[in-house]
């Protein structure tokens, strides 16, 4: 039983029959297609070598069908993990060198570890840290900073910079020595691609093309690109006219990479990794429970962890890169009808033959082409209708989202989702710590009390009701005690104070001492505190505490016993208006 | 009125009559007695020059004055923000040093101007992140090293160390080196100090003297073996035995400082200033708090940071260290009978006098009795017993008061008491994260919906009801999809499933999301989703958004109209059982 909780694949590899098969040999044949030009481009983006694209595409792949849990999840590169690996790797090597392909393999080992080492702990809540509007603002703005760092290869330029304030000053800067083959292609490539993705589909649908099909086969435009392309660098020998091809790549599988164990450099990359681990983590888990939910599938968090993790310590230990699992690619991949984990696998045969066979031919491909299907591919992710949603329905969440894009754009990736994570939870705990609170009063004729500002209610100088909506914990204890304390002082004829307790389902150390506190300072003003209504597992609690054998007052099961007990009016009182 | 609020003096001073002035200075008598072995003690505790702690017991009480709200606090130099000096300072400059004074100088400066900004930009609630068995936790640890830090005094020896293990290392190491007029003269007054604490007023009540009055003496002791051992140091020459004196202390009042203007000083110190302030003003407030609302006063937070930002930026300004309010004086100056914070102002003069007329006499103190007065102050910090009483309360919380005295103890109070708010903070939100949920059924012959595990309810195999107890928000966004979709899976025939809100007082962006999220993969999956009792402000929020428009279900406004409308049922179920 526990077996199958940690090996997945005991759950489908069983009753794995031929007409599955079949669904998944299609759909990892598609996925293929659609891989190989985007494990070269998001090397490419992290400053990689292309191969190393490549092998992040295989063994991961054949790791995450074993452990993971979504049947349809395309594991491998994706753009945002690749341009934090980029920023992790900057301030170390330069791009390309010996050093920072190790800091790379490296990243991958740590992200692997951490994402296993959670899933096993069953830490997958502290993905939870992360906000939807930060998660979004980040990838927006990670969106933006990606496609400003490839114009470089679109113009054949020299440029730098991790965000988009160096970015853009290094082009400017650089754009006379603009390469015109090179802008040739690359614009070509982009503009094929956006026309691929805008008007190809609907064009393939009037031309009786199925929607799913036309789909598909747009999302093959890139691999057409590049093979276009690559020919025509070939042909008109445009390596020798300034084009920067992608170059000889290694041909054959990848080996056993033995991690660099420099424990200063594990300490530097600490936080890149657990970042990388952390993002890559959510958005693996939206796509697959997203793709599983159609199918009244289900996928398990802590085991997703497990199946990331591995796959990622299969990257780093076969030369490649950290790797998560895709929204496009899998949207494709179950699109084209995958059943199980299997296609993955199917896909990572693909990749390896690939990898045996078209390297001399990938040779000739030209960067432009790639950094044109990265442009296109992130033009995807920037969603500015989200700020605007955001705006309308949360001002707190919206400032969360904002600070995160700002931070990411003019800063760097990592200062952006850390000051995003910090602001969401730090507005949260001054959103609780503030909570709703009342002064309630007996709606005449009944039993029940209300909000004195809201309702016509009776109400009794000597007593005070008040009511707190939320639970009480250290963020709002301080809250409670000045809110008791100004209502003791406002009201110099109180003799007994009730606090109203229904809808507190927690009462942490914090509070306790807080109403400790309270009780003592009301005692010393000459008011006695009492509870009412206090839910079954907080009242379970507090029994074996001081605060009860010490309480001024009493606590009576409801309110209006207490109103009854304190008033003296032992029935309720008669409607009067 | 706004005057009034940045300005409370003008709230007392008009009004100030005779009989206040006379109760005022009896209290300021008795809280300069007290002061003034403190202030040197604690300059002492923080490695600064003995006339540091004059200072920063001038200037800073008569700010104060004007505009703190507590009538009884006693601001000056204290213990734990004494012993958090130093720990800041170590890694800058040699103790006593004029780079370390300047860096003494420089945190009440950067302190102060923290503490003003944070209250006129009324962010009080920071203080909030500081549970209670955080502090409480922390202040024992901080008590625990204090008292170990000191024993070299009393021993006479070098030793040196920032945390419990390095002190008790370089003890061991230099025990030998024991001067022994030294420990005469420190366990003398540290066995007199304990006498003084623990039997001297049982004694004094027994001789007829008022309990009130026999505290009061109680508490002047330090003055006595102030007195004692600097006639005994000066008769019998101990300095020339290896006894560590005060030495000379410059006489005259302190005059005009101005802060190093270093920008990488600043940088280095910002995080120490900010943990000082934070912990100075909540150790304040608190102690405010308490003796307030033994006379029906009370004091405004955001104001009480503003009174001890100006103080601390009157102690840098004249060259003293940071202050805050200090537990045992205010509890002294409020029994002693001090009614305005005109008290303050008038010990401040006594300060300034001792500071002109005694300095000479303070050169013969020996180090060991400020140090045994350290020793026998900060013992009462220390509470153990708190332990016990959290681990028995709450495990949670009792993990986050562990791990600060932890790591207060063994590595430093900077590192203390920033893993124990991180841990609070992570384990509040843990909390919240897996918020209890139920599913519910229909109580037959009522209208009322009770948890399906607790109760012998009706149900529907094609409607599901679950209801929340929490708000939602990002922590709990994801529980709440696996929760529902777990739902949704495990029931093949399930047709309808009705979110039952009313705890909900809160539905945060990510939660929104999630909830569209939620319903999409519904639909997919061919089930609708409802909801139930929203509460108003919640609704409000909801309408202006796409969630509703795509809503596969209704919004019903009881659970019970939900059931008649779904299970077809109009009328209440006739009780079976």
């Amino acid at each position: 039983m526990n077996f199958k909780r940690f090996l997945p694949i005991l759950q489908w590899a069983p009753q794995y029959g031929r007409s599955q098969a079949a669904s998944d040999l299609v759909a990892a044949l598609i996925v293929t297609v659609m891989l190989i030009p985007q494990s070269l481009a998001y090397a490419l983006l992290a400053g990689l070598p292309a191969q190393v694209g490549l092998y992040a595409s295989i063994l991961p792949l054949v790791i995450y069908a074993v452990f993971g849990t979504s049947r349809t999840l395309s594991v491998g590169p994706v753009a945002v993990a690749s341009l934090m690996t980029a920023a992790a790797l900057a301030p170390l090597a330069a791009a390309g060198s010996p050093e920072y392909v190790a800091g790379a393999v490296l990243l991958a080992i740590m992200s692997g570890l951490m994402l296993t080492m959670m899933g096993i702990l069953r830490l997958g809540f502290l993905a939870n840290f992360l906000s939807h509007p930060v998660i979004s603002g980040f990838i927006t703005a990670s969106g933006i900073v990606i496609a400003a760092s490839q114009l470089k290869h679109i113009f054949g330029v020299q440029a730098s910079g991790q965000n988009l304030l160096t970015i853009g000053q290094s082009l400017i800067l650089s754009i006379g020595d603009t390469n015109i083959p090179t802008l040739a292609i690359g614009a070509g490539a982009l503009l094929f691609l956006m026309f691929a993705r805008k008007q190809l589909k609907p064009l393939l649908i009037r031309s009786g093309v199925g929607a799913r099909s036309a789909d598909i086969i747009t999302k093959t435009a890139p691999i057409l690109a590049v093979l276009v392309t690559t020919l025509v660098a070939w042909q008109l020998g445009l390596g020798a006219q300034g084009v920067r091809l992608v170059g000889s790549v290694p041909s054959g599988l990848p080996e056993l990479t033995i991690p660099s164990l420099d424990s200063g450099l594990w300490q530097q990359l600490a936080v890149s990794a657990f970042l990388i681990s952390v993002v890559g983590f959510v958005e693996s888990v939206s796509v697959g429970q997203t793709l599983a939910a159609k199918r009244r599938q289900r996928i398990d968090p802590d085991q997703e962890l497990i199946g990331l993790g591995t796959a990622n310590l299969g990257a780093g230990f076969s030369g490649g890169m950290p790797v998560t699992g895709g929204f496009s690619r899998s949207v494709v991949n179950f699109d084209a009808g995958a059943e199980t984990p299997a296609a993955g696998a199917y896909t990572a045969v693909g990749i390896a033959l690939a990898t045996l066979f078209l390297t001399p031919a990938i040779a000739y491909l030209p960067q432009a082409t790639l950094a044109a299907t990265i442009i296109v591919a992130v033009a995807t992710l920037v969603d500015f209708p989200a700020l605007g949603r955001t705006w309308r329905y949360s001002r707190t969440d919206f400032g969360a989202m904002l600070a995160t894009i700002i931070l990411t754009l003019a800063h760097s990736v990592e200062a952006g989702i850390i000051a995003g994570v910090a602001l969401s939870i730090g507005l949260f705990l001054y959103r609780t710590s503030r909570p709703h609170s009342a002064v309630v009063g007996l709606v005449p004729g009944t039993e029940h009390f209300r909000n004195v500002l809201r309702h016509d209610v009776e109400l009794c100088p000597k007593v005070t009701f008040l009511r707190v909506d939320e639970s009480l914990y250290f963020a709002n204890a301080r809250f409670l005690e000045e809110t008791v304390m100004d209502l003791a002082i406002c009201e110099p004829e109180l003799k007994d104070l009730v606090l109203v307790c229904p809808a507190v389902n927690l009462v942490d150390a914090s509070a306790l001492e807080s109403l400790e506190a309270i009780n003592e300072r009301l005692k010393d003003a000459g008011v006695r505190l009492h509870l009412s209504e206090v839910k079954g597992p907080v009242m379970d609690r507090l029994k074996n505490t001081e605060l009860l054998s010490h309480l001024g007052g009493q606590v009576f099961l409801s309110t209006f016993e207490a109103w009854q007990t304190l008033t003296g009016h032992r029935k309720p009182l008669e409607k009067t208006a």
